[in-house]
């Protein structure tokens, strides 16, 4: 009987499996640069499930593009187009937010977990389940539950890489290096539209003004919380949980060209930074390929062509949005989803017309108050219990303006 | 008979040996910050041996402060002197420049070779044979026997950290990552006095105007080389060495402010970059602590303070010993050498008056041409090839000044 012959070690670069990868939220912006990716290199991938909201037309093109096994729609009312449009191709269709969950927890390597909103947090949770790594782009995850989340990615031991293009620089200069190493952790932040006008012109300021973001092309309810840097508060609530430094040594920078887009500054010292251009085919790509790097079709940075970057410090008295969230994180306890959840309700009233720009932090401060009146806050020991307080945050918040 | 008890594992933290560490060149500028910050940790440190070049009384004021075990100084004239003043300290006295070679020789944990010009080369390349780390100050040693040193620290299994603030910021951004994920290598220019001259300026400069250097506090003759950009160039020739990339992926961007030190571009577009205050001994310090890092006493750098930076691209046209010593980086095979020693004699003829500001690139082009036509052009062997080169190069150009 002849001996089976041993292949040699396949070079880790080409000739590994391909990586399980599950896309949840793939029709949106995050999702879209993902799979621009995976397809300009479709045999490093085998894409296990896509998974969209709404948009069975888009959903179906993009698990075709890349031969996913199963495409998911949470709107129930849009799986007969999906499976229509999946019809004789062997992609499996299904529809529904519980089908959705189904297929977070299909066994991958990697998940990007990339839904807007507090619709992505069971997909995310469960994710953990059955995947290595975990590519979060789901804010709502670490501002409504991060604990408890974080607490189940270490138990599971599943890796979570930072999505957002601050957190992935950060994660970037700072993940070989112990924690009393560091001194500072600072995330960059445009400023928003608004950072040169007065409190007065701030006050009068309309949702089609807010709307103009300077750097990057986003969604409006982003897109508002960068004009109020409501936005870079809930990003300091993140990393306090991604890096667990502490909110001592968490700090706001604003930097208007949006180049640098996160440092850390160590005990010794010296600052590292990561810099780049506006594109998310770079932390993208960067979770993709984690721990090594690969080429990205993304336009190098041209620094001496940009010629000049700035920096200054914010300004929480014309952007208390900014300090609320800071005062959240410190609070703790549950702080932050009701800070989050009012946020969203005011961000939708403004947009309305219902209330004004100022009245976003005015309504954030008052359903805040209200719960620690009423002794809401406590730390969710579970997505339930982040849920339920979201809702009753919501509710609130509604009610003050109503 | 007793079975000897072990102690347990030391905490590397707190109750490890103290490192035993060799400083050449203690009395120079990066001599006394390293002495600076093993002052500030004296239980971190045994030090083993100080070298200075004559500076007797300043060496033997250094030897007591940290206890070392013997102090060399490489001027025989100066022998007496230093051990007069080291008498009854039990610290041994020891001159010549033989002398300053067998200290170097002295078994350590690391050796910072920190002395200037051509005198380092020798001590430097016996540091290499007792020594575990080698943190590299003296550029004489990559400019003119790069190849053979660092294959002699390869073959020792040395490590050589950089120190220059420039090439410590890129071994910080760049150590874990492979050559194949780097896209670009950027050592940042502060530009120098004469950045923004015209060139007829620049050819009408005086030393009292390029002694002058916006950011940094240095020696005379490498403030020189930073108003010719020659020692840019320097700095690609040593980056050429320690980091393996390429000719063809090192690059230079002037940056006046000097806070970003230096930058690796990756493949997948993220820049990672190192920033701070001018001060040597977060470098330094970064060195001593390697692989970890430890406080420094250095002041944070606050960009919101500072407010600006900015990049341009450097003219060549203007400043063109960087296009010579990046013509001798590509050319190889001695080049770098033949245009180092002709430098050193240009800035030296120029600070006495002898030749013009733009005599010094010219020198160097005629130095090089001269070495080429005459077949000088070979990558030495050895320590004694590239002296001779050296030597050679020279006598040449003090000939053609002459």
């Amino acid at each position: 009987m002849a001996t089976p012959s041993r292949a040699p070690d396949p070079s880790p670069a080409s000739a590994a499996a391909p990586m399980r990868l599950s896309v949840l939220g793939a029709t949106g912006s995050v999702g879209g640069s993902t799979l621009d990716l995976v397809a300009r290199e479709p045999e490093r991938f085998h894409v296990v499930a896509l998974t969209a909201a709404t948009n069975a037309a888009a959903l179906a093109a993009a698990a075709r593009a890349v031969r996913a096994e199963v495409a998911v729609v949470a709107d129930p009312a849009a799986y007969a187009d999906l499976a229509d449009r999946l019809a004789g191709t062997g992609i499996a269709a299904a529809a529904g937010p519980e089908a959705v969950v189904e297929a977070a927890r299909r066994p991958t390597d990697m998940v990007v977990s990339a839904i807007v909103g507090a619709a992505g947090l069971a997909p995310s949770l469960a994710a953990l389940s059955a995947t290595r790594t975990l590519a979060l782009a789901n804010k709502e995850t670490l501002v409504t539950a991060g604990v408890c989340f974080m607490a189940e990615a270490a138990r599971r031991g599943v890796t979570v890489l930072p999505v957002d293009s601050e957190h992935n620089a950060i994660f970037q200069v700072l993940e070989r290096h112990a924690e009393r190493e560091v001194a500072e952790i600072v995330l960059t932040a445009s400023g928003g539209p608004f950072r040169t006008l007065s409190t007065e012109a701030i006050a009068a300021a309309t949702p089609a003004m807010a709307l103009r973001h300077p750097n990057w092309s986003m969604g409006r309810k982003i897109t508002i919380d960068s004009a109020t840097l409501m936005n870079k508060g809930l990003e300091l609530i993140e990393a306090d949980h991604l890096f667990a430094v502490g909110p001592d040594r968490l700090s706001v920078l604003v930097h208007p060209q949006s180049v640098v887009h996160g440092m850390v500054r160590y005990t010794d010292g010296s600052i590292l930074a990561e810099l780049g251009s506006p594109d998310m085919r770079t932390p993208i790509g960067y979770c993709l390929a984690w721990p090594e790097r690969r080429p990205t079709p993304v336009k190098p940075l041209d620094l001496a062509a940009l010629g000049t970057l700035t920096f200054e410090a914010p300004d929480r008295g014309r952007f208390p949005c900014l300090a609320l969230a800071e005062a959240a994180m410190r609070r703790g306890d549950g702080a932050p989803s009701v800070l989050n959840a009012a946020n969203e309700i005011a961000v939708e009233a403004f947009l309305d017309g219902r209330i004004g720009f100022m009245g976003i932090p005015g309504l954030v401060e008052r359903t805040l108050s209200w719960a620690e009146g009423a002794g809401m806050m406590r730390e969710p020991a579970s997505l339930g219990e982040a849920l339920d307080l979201d809702a009753a945050s919501r509710g609130r918040a509604a009610a003050f303006i109503g």
